[in-house]
């Protein structure tokens, strides 16, 4: 792997990563000249016991771009301004210019709640220079590339004194809400452990109390022995529909090794886990022939400077759909009691993507 | 209030409500005449340490009505088969056809994770036999009715043995996934205390032992005291824009007085709180105009036969909306961290509200 520090004309960040040596004289570009105003704050929410951030700055934004128009493609025409420059890079990380997490943060108001600076921070990951093509479709040393950025960008700001955790994350297709479709990520450095890792992560360390090993090490073995709803078995790494899966079509992905993060993972078990996700974005756009959206979310270990023996990197995929032409919508029970109802069992669910043939070169 | 409890031929309950007495003669029809078939089953998510609900049968339904079709409004045409009767009353409730918990409750299955019946209840309540009504269009002491049958059915369903939590609930609008546009909502009577209230619980009841005082009501009284978000202020209740809404146009309607349920509002409070609901869902429709979308859920205490002077009756209202035409999607931060990103700030929200008339005769 090869990284390119850069820095923007506005002063955000930006590392080019790539394969191959990356040549001298790559700059950095930005469709934004003004230096980041005012940036967001965080409320406590006192019935819930967790921050939310607000960065009304998003609002304010004059640069309504037309649908058109993809600042992730490298400048080809200069009346189409750009966040990433022409060269030789496969994987381009920039820091967002509208983050809900850092960037400029001002003191917070005073306010009925208890309130703090907004630090964290918040990254676009662009995955190819290809706008037309999407993650699944890849080469697997192009993927092994993302793992390896995914875990050199943890290991910066998971380093930063004010963060707790790292979460690299892709929304994918108009039913997720997004609008640019250039293949892209996002990564958002928290400066806690946000609620729902919270929960995995005190679930994780009473299992491993209780049993020795580690939770998602016990079910990935548990589901193998199963087999019913296995989608990947390689030398290193797992992809399956858990038997809890509480969206039809909810994918785990993992090393079998219980490895905290992405940095932890060896030269192979990289290469099978690259494979295992690859394996399983052929399937979902093979299904129905057609792009499959999901949310796409990487849990590791917190970055607060304690070993984590009961963390385990792994990959949780929630697809919108519940069949060709329904969506899964989230309401009362979902949202308001956090209890999730299913009308499709698991196991007919990994019987359909069983069935569909991931080819990999 | 008047009940009536009736039996429908397929052996689902219902009980129909009146703020006058009922004729004697009323029968509760069905558009199903085979008794229930095999109902829903737990399975246990080990790694966020919660249960998910499987209802198969749900997909197994050979009854595709066509969109016109609304089993909620009393029979005026055989070939249109309906849910309720002809005859005066005011609100109706059934047991759900194909209900996520509850109903016919068969063995679970054996699986790699814990697996538990699905006991509980899952009900619908029809608001009136208007159909081209809405909630907010009720009259007073049609909407107090209402807050009389919430009480009627927590109590009623949290005296059943298997029954630990109900939350009563309405999701509106095509935009959070409703078809049937007959003003109504549903009832979940869950066998546990489900996810989302079982946090707020126990920061409710971490904030009694620490302060003496109720979270929500000091929280109450504070925003009282700002004034900036609030939306009704009547002798026994309240609505206001919370400072830490994690939707744009979310809102919070209480009593003032802490009382754990709907069964225990005086007469005066139970009024009030009609009004302050009545407020806010005018003043929402009265934004643009038009019908406002929006996930109502009411958190009072759990049924579990023990005193829970922490819990304070209350509504949360989350709209999906940012702005007239955005959607707010709940995606990467949302979803997968359970951090929520706001880019409006609730102070504005509030004054938008504050500026629409709710006119109650």
């Amino acid at each position: 792997m090869h990284a390119l520090e850069l820095t923007k004309p506005d002063g955000r960040r930006m590392t080019l990563y790539a394969r191959r040596p990356l040549p001298p004289g790559l700059a950095a570009p930005s469709p934004f000249r003004d230096p980041l105003a005012g940036g967001a704050h965080l409320r406590w929410h006192p019935l819930r016991g967790e921050w939310v951030t607000y960065a009304a700055h998003r609002q304010g934004r004059t640069f309504l771009p037309p649908p058109e128009y993809n600042p992730l493609a490298p400048m080809t025409d200069p009346s189409n301004p750009t966040e990433v420059p022409e060269g030789p890079w496969d994987i381009a990380v920039f820091e967002n210019r509208f983050p809900s997490l850092g960037g400029s943060v001002p003191a917070p108001p005073q306010l009925i709640v208890p309130t703090a600076p907004a630090h964290g921070r918040c990254e676009v990951v662009v995955f190819t220079q290809d706008r037309g093509s999407s993650l699944g479709a890849l080469s697997l040393d192009h993927i092994e590339l993302l793992l390896q950025v995914w875990g050199d960008r943890t290991a910066r700001l998971g380093a930063e004194e004010a963060i707790r955790y790292v979460l690299p994350f892709e929304n994918r297709g108009a039913e997720v809400g997004v609008t640019l479709h250039h293949p892209h990520g996002q990564i958002y450095a928290y400066p806690v452990v946000p609620p729902v890792p919270a929960r995995m992560q005190q679930v994780a360390e009473e299992h491993l109390a209780k049993h020795g090993r580690g939770v998602l090490e016990m079910h990935i073995e548990a589901e193998r022995r199963d087999g019913a709803r296995m989608l990947y078995e390689g030398p290193h790494a797992v992809a399956f529909v858990p038997a809890c899966a509480r969206y039809p079509y909810e994918v785990w992905i993992a090393p079998t090794r219980p490895v905290e993060g992405f940095a932890q993972l060896g030269d192979a078990e990289r290469a099978d886990l690259a494979r295992a996700l690859k394996t399983v974005l052929l399937k979902f756009d093979g299904l129905w022939q057609r792009p499959f959206p999901y949310l796409m979310a990487w849990y590791q270990a917190p970055t607060d400077g304690r070993p984590h023996p009961e963390s385990h990197l792994h990959a949780q995929l929630w697809p919108p759909y519940r069949t060709r032409d329904r969506l899964k919508y989230l309401a009362g029970t979902e949202l308001a009691a956090g209890f999730f109802a299913m009308d499709a069992l698991p196991e007919e669910k990994a019987r359909e993507l069983q069935q569909v043939e991931a080819r990999i070169a």
